[in-house]
């Protein structure tokens, strides 16, 4: 049985994304000004993003308009394909029926395009010159790179030094794009100088790298900060995702059973899963929804749920999310865009709400599924995405197990055609997993602010 | 404006491969016998290929269809879309309608699977259980190896060795999708070996690595030779790009008046281009079609028109076609998939009856035009399809001076996602042109066979 391609035509590409807000049922908990402890407003916000995105980040309409601009941009790739992976089916010798939303289909390679390219507009829209950012595995750097090429948008990027490092080739794919790509932490901030003096072998952060790309914005006055996960406007553009899944598993005609997704911020997590858990908040449909972490940055399964900085300088409002607290810096495993300390406050709280579930994997494990997800469907993906994949592969078995079929819903994130490193390491044996201990854990989040606590 | 997708639903992709040779008004030259010089026939070619392959390469038959199977496996990623890069047009201040195919949205990244996965496909269905190969830049070793994994069969490659430095996560591809590759020339075969003896630092070249291939190919019962252009069979298995492109230009209610295609075997070339050549054979509508050439590597431009082995340590037949020589080893350019001394038979024939024409091209106007299409259109395009980018500019320039508006159609056969160290390099400023005199290439051309001559 060879694998199925489920396409959407360009005419039933959704024009609204999908904003949870409406459907929750208390609502998430507000954003704090970390001086005062109250609650921030619009305003707090307008040095760093322009106030269309400040307007999306607290609405609580169920549909937001996608800008025809920005679906003229989407529709270079989009829908993109839903695949039923029955060459992985046969694999595992699985009852289970997978199928996964692939978002490598993008010019830059993830779904990261979906925001960027929406950021992108919005800042035009409003008069912005310059756009600065942070990356961690490069994904969202690039993503940025490419929209702020498309929009005539200077674009500067603190990228985490360990991926800097390890990908010199994304660096390549966002000066190519025309932007600037600087390492982080680096001597060009305050926040990166205090980093440095303090650990001059940083190997850097995504929350170092906030700080940094906050700081710069936050100081010139035709730039605004760009971020590629975590806020509730970002996970709403992603949405699309989702959308699409849902129309595209009707041509099926099949619903999940399962959706599975990695998380790092959260956002392609929320992408594919919203559509669904907000069926399922307005209880019309039943489904599991599990977030994968790498068990080298667990925030949902061992961190704490509570206030804490988005940045590790503490330069950004307080939000309350599960997090390992600010100061931890993961190891430089190779799914650099998983590296975050926190989680983004709407899944945090719907993980609160028991909406949906967490469980964190191993590096070892998902790099064995990313070459057994190669070998039956062609694609190789991205270390992200691995975690998915994994946590895919784990629920097929179970069904193989039970003897049941059940549906499974994966996001494939994106391709690893830029981290061909961190395989040729798998594959010669170089990577390693990683275990906390509960101390280490608790050291972690002893830097946790008391506000709001 | 926007770059517009014009893309066809799956029931639209075609079911039979386009066969040219039905259309030409006098048959290509008969492949010879090196021994004998006289024409070889089927059976000559039995220990190298598949026989539903060998009647392929000499059907004359205007349609083949193609196997179901082998369908399914197309419509994970067929129909390619094509776009009118509306974004470059802007960018170029052109009034050409300029038009691209873009074959990257493949799992493996290029054109190449579509003949791969054929040739799997016929090798198993005959009992086959080892394929052997060479490639250069990677793009074929990696899609006969993604074919191998679909189609269980192990998968030997034999990759140029300057590609082999070059371009390690190619390697690292193959080798994730379980083949097994070797930097050519090698100790292992007597060819490699020869090689080595006389040119201890040989970067390789690709008649090298087919002499090895072919070597290792003829001595195992069970193994058969797969090779990734120039043949007619292979070209045969491309013309599915130009069927949809057809099909699509219809839908955007227009014509090509110009075909840009990049060639080093010629295969992604006669791709898009055998479809349209054929109406124009046939009388049905008149096109330019335009081969671009590395000048560093200019077989049509600067090669003759001669009988000549088709690799380096003479074990293939002899094909008449555009040779610098089978000697000729070109310099380490960085698209590597072109660095071959002979031009595809069926290419050179028609270049021959004037139904092409061909130019050769700087590789740094070609990265220009790769990192100038990247920040229009988002795609960064593999070395070899700047080629065909760089093409494309010059016609839509030359129409903006005469004030003119052509639609221009290129094939972009391919993504360089796994190229990035060329665009390093060249925004580096580290590349550099190339220029032979004229003695340079009366030397190359000095070791023709005589045979057939």
């Amino acid at each position: 049985m060879e694998t199925v391609k489920y396409l959407l035509t360009e005419d039933r590409m959704p024009t609204a994304w999908y904003n949870i807000q409406a459907d929750l049922p208390v609502p998430a908990p507000p954003v704090l000004h970390p001086g005062t402890g109250q609650p921030i407003g619009p305003a707090d916000l307008a040095p760093l993003f322009p106030m269309a995105l400040i307007m999306q980040e607290v609405s609580t309409d169920r549909l937001i308009e996608i800008p025809e601009e920005v679906q003229a941009i989407y529709r270079q790739w989009r829908p993109t394909p839903l695949y039923r992976a029955r060459r992985l089916e046969t694999m595992l010798d699985t009852p289970a029926r997978i199928y996964y939303k692939y978002e490598g289909v993008s010019p830059a390679g993830s779904h990261k395009p979906n925001t960027a390219v929406a950021q992108a507009y919005y800042n035009k829209q409003e008069g912005v010159k310059r756009l600065v950012t942070e990356t961690g595995a490069g994904q969202w750097g690039s993503s940025l790179a490419m929209a702020g090429a498309f929009f005539g948008l200077d674009v500067l990027v603190y990228m985490v030094k360990v991926s800097y490092q390890q990908k010199p080739y994304r660096r390549a794919l966002m000066e190519a794009y025309g932007a600037r790509v600087v390492a982080s932490p680096s001597e060009e901030t305050h926040a990166g100088r205090m980093i440095l003096a303090a650990h001059p072998d940083s190997t850097g952060s995504l929350g170092i790298a906030i700080s940094e790309a906050v700081e710069v914005a936050a100081q010139d006055p035709e730039a605004k900060y760009s971020l590629g996960s975590v806020l509730n406007h970002v996970l709403l553009h992603q949405t699309v995702i989702g959308e699409e899944a849902l129309a595209q598993l009707e041509m099926a005609g099949d619903y999940p059973d399962i959706i599975v997704g990695c998380t790092g911020g959260g956002s392609n997590f929320s992408g594919i899963a919203f559509p669904f858990i907000g069926k399922k908040l307005r209880g019309e449909r039943d489904v599991r929804v599990v977030a994968v972490e790498p068990a080298a940055c667990p925030s949902m399964t061992r961190g704490k749920y509570a206030y804490d900085f988005g940045d590790t300088a503490r330069m950004t409002p307080l939000v309350k999310m599960h997090t390992l607290g600010h100061d931890f810096v993961p190891p430089g495993i190779h799914a650099g865009g998983l590296r975050y300390h926190g989680m983004a406050p709407l899944v945090s709280h719907l993980l609160q709400l028991g909406a949906i579930e967490a469980i964190n994997v191993q590096q070892l494990e998902t790099f064995g599924a990313g070459i057994q997800f190669a070998r039956a469907e062609g694609i190789i993906p991205a270390p992200e995405a691995n975690h998915a994949v994994a946590g895919a592969i784990r629920e097929a078995l179970r069904c193989k197990e039970e003897g049941v079929s059940r549906a499974i819903l994966f996001n494939l994130c994106g391709h690893g055609h830029f981290d061909m490193q961190a395989y040729t390491d798998y594959m010669a044996g170089k990577l390693r997993d990683y275990e906390y201990s509960e101390e280490e854990v608790a050291m972690a989040l002893a830097g946790l602010p008391s506000v709001g606590g």
